[in-house]
């Protein structure tokens, strides 16, 4: 058993996304991500998940090549060794739902996979889990939301999907009874900005009515004025747990939270470090959606919990269109993070039980357990893993583009921030 | 080899300490500490370092008959375990040179320890030094400052030390070169609040006179107004990397470093997370003195490093009088900080060579090389525990009393802050 990386291999993959909408556009009809393996010789094997678009693969290709005789123990090399490999380069981030691009926000997402199979690695190594790795288990289980979307009922030209259409705030009750009931899950997150504001707080009545226990929260990207932020933090007094990103940037979100009723939540105007410090100044944020994918990791997605704990700003997890390796990468670092103070987002039931895993993680009552074997705890099933990069070689698609996809059927469409 | 702490060992100890003369009075003739081993079966143990103090060691007894049964690698359940067996008590820390004392600030003193022996169990049972299991190794020896201190040649009525007087600039001067020739240090620190502000100007202007390219620093642990602050502050201009709590209060350096041409540094103002972010908005502090054994461990100190490197704040460490397994966790901490921006305090050539570990590590060119063994990479001299222990029982002091004993000698002295 080698205790240096011998070998890296990286697998884009894609995989069947349903047409959720947003405030950009449609999620396409696939989506991408990335598999790292961290290989110490041929039995061990350390997994991360990560983004699959075209610019952000080239830079993971160039961290590979550098990451061949790394200690995983060692993610002080890792870093230099990554740093070094892409530095200064600056992959766009065009999808537009996490903030804007920067070169130390590209380096800490290509660092983030091989950092996650480094810790998944050394976990093997001395037959722990994660979590321990990470500092202890100060929760059992890692609770996670219910995560609705407005979207059409297929792809045009496909078959339905099994989720249906929604698209008004029946159809969207009906999809949260559905995936309540499906997962257990006890608080429950409606992505807007895709309809006028007084049809989303609608919908929002309409969850409070179904789920008079369930916290509930709104995000619509960003895709409202600060005007229209205010109005509608008014009319959801009382019905929200927080309000997500109604308004962009740091100044705007400060200017809804001196008067919102309820804490704003973030992920698009503090996506970085250097963000934190004006927009905890500015008190332009009462929770900060992490996300170990773009923050660097899970140690330092650590570093942003503490953070917050210091500062008394609330916490949750931000996601994207994911697969299983990032929901273990997620319960672990959950299940280490005392101050997870709100259930985690999660894409989990919108893929529709495909995954790269022999065994997925489940859910159970809207939480998944934390696991207890060595490392990240999951393997990946290579036959699956072999069809989704057939999937990713044949579907066509290299970037995420949900603008770009709308248009096809929508041509007049703009992803305007605000729009409202 | 068990898994789970089977036994929990408490040794006081102590150990001849020089007359040093600070500002809240002088030290002792003995330093006190107490010694943690955790033992997993009868061939393991883990090791920490902590105050002797008694009624800190009362606390630290209490947490250790809750920490039987601890799996080594879960420190969320070690500081649930500390936190219930210490909950809500205060143990004073009535040498004052370390800000005010708070039940929160009291449990991670008690829980640091516990954590570090935890630690040091970890990287044993899997081979690994404890800069592995805290992220990596950001450089190969951490760099520590000559510290002076204005002294007395003996404790009255003993012996001279080997270290003799210094209580003018000349004195200072000689202690220094020495210091630095032994050692090899590459930065200076001046003990001050003893003597008159324009005495201890008077000092560093001697080293720089000495020492053309050393950088030096001034603590004056809060002897002076912040009128006083800014007269040295302007007088020092060009000489000092930084100044260290030259006035008392957050709001207090605040006003200093208003004005102040130099960074101002602190472990007074800042000793614990509820502190950092009303200093940080003031920009009160340029440089946090991090401690492990007050701000809850190695774990904490990092997520402290977090911080600093997010505010833009430097980061140096603090230290007390100490043995080598505080100074191997210190070694440890610093080699896995990337942004340890200044060499860090030690108070090791005080010891003259005392110490409870078989083989102490060493400096060369004023750092530590990073130990590269399993877990801290010391082990116990169980002879010179036991006569440490025996001197502990014998010496007759049983908490830290700097102005006590000063006033034995000079029964006017007070330990004002500020006094000038």
């Amino acid at each position: 058993m080698s205790e240096r990386v011998t070998e890296v291999v990286l697998t884009p993959i894609a995989f069947p996304d349903p047409p959720l909408l947003n405030a950009a556009g449609i999620h396409q009809p696939w989506a991408l991500r990335t598999i790292v393996e961290l290989r110490c010789g041929p039995d061990l094997v350390g997994l991360g998940e990560t983004y699959g678009d075209a610019p952000h693969l080239s830079l993971l290709e160039r961290a590979a090549a550098a990451v061949v005789g790394l200690d995983p123990f060692d993610l002080a090399d890792l870093y230099r060794r990554v740093a070094g490999a892409v530095a200064g380069v600056d992959a766009p981030d065009r999808h537009g739902l996490t903030g804007g691009p920067s070169p130390q926000k590209s380096l800490l997402r290509v660092f983030a996979p091989f950092g996650v199979a480094c810790l998944d690695l050394q976990g093997h190594l001395v037959g722990r889990p994660v979590w321990a790795l990470l500092g202890g288990r100060a929760r059992d289980a890692v609770p996670f939301s219910a995560y609705l979307f407005y979207k059409w009922g297929s792809h045009p030209g496909a078959e339905p999907d099994e989720w249906g259409e929604a698209l008004d705030p029946a159809g969207i009750v009906a999809q949260a009874r559905r995936m309540v009931d499906r997962y257990g899950f006890t608080s429950i997150k409606l992505k807007g900005g895709v309809f006028e504001p007084e049809d989303e707080v609608a919908a929002i009545r309409a969850l409070r009515a179904e789920f008079p226990d369930h916290p509930l929260r709104l995000d619509p990207n960003a895709a409202w004025s600060v005007e229209t932020s205010l109005k509608v933090a008014a009319e959801t007094e009382g019905l929200l747990e927080y309000l997500e990103d109604p308004t962009p940037t740091i100044t705007g979100m400060a200017a809804v939270a001196r008067e919102a009723p309820m804490p704003l939540a973030t992920n698009m105007c503090v996506v970085s470090f250097a963000d934190v410090p004006p927009a905890f100044e500015q008190r332009a944020v009462g929770v900060v959606l992490s996300d170990h994918h773009y923050w660097g990791g899970l140690r330092l997605a650590q570093r942003l919990a503490g953070i917050c704990e210091t500062y008394d700003v609330g916490l949750s997890m931000h996601s994207n269109s994911h697969l299983g390796i990032s929901l273990a990468a997620m319960t672990h670092l959950g299940a280490a993070t005392p101050n997870l103070t709100y259930a985690a987002d999660t894409h989990t039931p919108w893929q529709l039980g495909v995954d790269v895993l022999e065994t997925p993680l489940s859910f159970v009552d809207g939480a998944v357990p934390v696991p207890s074997g060595p490392g990240l705890g999951v393997s990946l099933d290579r036959d699956a893993l072999a069809r989704m990069h057939e999937d990713y070689l044949r579907c066509g698609i290299r970037e995420r583009d949900d603008t770009g996809y709308l248009r096809q059927f929508q041509p007049d469409f703009e992803a305007l921030k605000p729009r409202w």
